[in-house]
């Protein structure tokens, strides 16, 4: 028997150091007078905001999104998807991002693709003045299919203590802002990926063949709506906080309405929205016939056309909505039953 | 046709909730009082150390160990793995640590297993006086085996601006101190398993019955000592700190001795390295021996029985070394090319 090494049995670290170097200098441009050091280090040096400010943290993944966009071959979306998710988390408790970290795990890493990934990630947290701290690039063998990888963000921002959005702020007769979204952003895609196929299935074609046929409906093919990133609402939360004082932010991701909006609501009080205050757009209505989804299941699961959800008093509603492009106020904060959070369809 | 669901399609939200519930005690118990407000918001809140505080942040994975736990029914082990491992490499840059958050990703939520690897986290960050300040828990269809999952971690701890390990404080005469690993940590998995496979294959012998099987040369069998857990060195760290300036710290994991000891040295700097100053324990010795590893491969991968290397001047070596149990001096940091950091084994 010949010797092992690590690198038969299925993992090179080369391999991620070399992909690494590809993007060090994007990473580079991430930079923020607050990082010490450089990176090579065993964790990331960011000097510490001071003690009057709150630190928020969050994490999130892409979900399987990343299975289209590898099927489509644009991975840099995912990459955006991953920064822009984390920045609105974060900004939904009222913060503004200070640094990012990324876990990037798959079978085997192809370099290309890791470059194209966590390059996209560089340039959007660059964007957001984010610097990208640092990252953990695992191989796996066995663990993913070909191709296949994983991805995890790690966000960390800042907010001053008296600023935190903390739903307790939020009154009866508060107005809900809407902000439009640009598609599903990060979630509900194993329930779009399951409608396509079944779809392409009944139809005798190929899932890919569906999902680049262009489409009139909605002005382009339904993997290109499926692939548009994740929209970053950090510029329209500043326009807004600029001009009224907010009182909470939803941010409509996984568990779409009832499991968003709510969690920006204190108890005793329930969110009444009226569904005719914004046209969903054609990318849920085909999916949504196409897969005989009942209403319920989609407004449970995706965001149908509203990724954000701001809460304002009433007299700061109409600036607030002017200030932000496509927002929309979509109802208004009721009283409920003690200890109840709840929404209303109108 | 009938409508399609997100459950229908492989995601329900519920059963991540449903797991997340069994483990909300043991997550309350790592509260530290500067955490604010609740789980359930979209970012984790945690007051921020003075400006005179610098934040280190780290991710890490469990990498194929994870397959070893789940082959033995051991899911404890990898959470308090990435506890561990995190701790470590914020400990590495002279940090304590404040937070940690973790990603869970699967292609079905088994509740059980959740409850039994986070709660198996909550408990090392409680123990670390760590707030596990959120997670992100992921269903992805068709991503992970059956049973499979991946684990990341993300932890910010803060160190004070002067004490902050920087590799440019280490001077020529240094000694290195080695600290005791138990096992393999979480690095090097995919050597192992390929290792133990080919053997049960030569052996004509199934693969569990090799790791199952007691052995007298380590005192257990090779399955225990895989997975005993990621060895955490803060308790060792605090006692050496005590009675010592420490100038730098290596923590040995992926890429072994040659990946992670030069990360702690200045440049026109390397480390001379005793191997007689401690014995190679009888683990790395089987797998080296059963797969044939070339010496070199094993150092390059294994951290071979020091988990730790701690960086310390001549004049502090001896109580350094008092202060932890298992110390060793393995060694000293001498003159090298200018430019270059390496290590010798003498």
């Amino acid at each position: 028997m010949t010797g092992l090494t690590y690198r038969a049995s299925g993992v090179d670290p080369s391999r991620a150091e070399g992909a690494l170097a590809q993007v060090r200098e994007r990473i580079a441009r991430t930079r923020r007078p607050e990082v010490i050091g450089d990176i090579g280090g065993f964790g990331g040096l960011f000097a510490s905001p001071g003690a009057d400010m709150v630190l928020v943290a969050t994490t999130d993944g892409v979900g399987t999104k990343l299975d289209l966009a590898r099927l489509f071959d644009r991975h840099e979306v995912v990459g955006v998807d991953l920064v822009h998710h984390c920045v609105n988390d974060a900004m939904a408790m009222g913060a503004e991002p200070l640094f990012f970290l990324d876990y990037f795990s798959t079978s085997r890493i192809d370099p290309a693709v890791f470059a194209r990934v966590v390059g996209a990630m560089a340039d959007a947290c660059a964007a957001h003045r984010c610097a990208l701290l640092g990252g953990e690039t695992a191989e796996m063998p066995g663990t993913y299919g070909a191709g296949a990888y994983d991805l995890a963000g790690f966000l960390v921002g800042a907010v001053q203590r008296e600023a935190i959005l903390d739903p307790k702020n939020v009154q009866i007769g508060d107005v809900c802002i809407g902000l439009p979204s640009n598609g599903l952003h990060t979630n509900g895609y194993s329930l779009a990926r399951a409608i396509v196929a079944r779809g392409a299935a009944a139809q005798g074609k190929d899932m890919l063949d569906v999902l680049k046929a262009p489409r009139l409906d909605m002005g382009m093919s339904l993997g290109d709506a499926l692939l548009r990133p994740h929209t970053s609402y950090l510029d329209a939360f500043r326009s807004i906080r600029a001009v009224a004082q907010i009182h909470a932010i939803a941010h409509l991701t996984g568990g779409g309405w009832e499991g968003n909006l709510p969690r920006a609501l204190p108890e005793g009080c329930g969110a009444v929205i009226d569904r005719a205050a914004w046209t969903v757009p054609p990318l849920f209505r085909v999916l949504g016939e196409m897969g005989r989804v009942p209403e319920d299941d989609q407004w449970d699961t995706w965001n149908m056309g509203v990724g954000l959800v701001v809460m304002v008093a009433d007299a700061d509603a109409d600036a607030a909505v002017a200030a932000a492009p496509g927002a929309v106020a979509l109802g208004r904060v009721e009283k409920t039953h003690e200890g109840e959070r709840r929404i209303w369809f109108a």
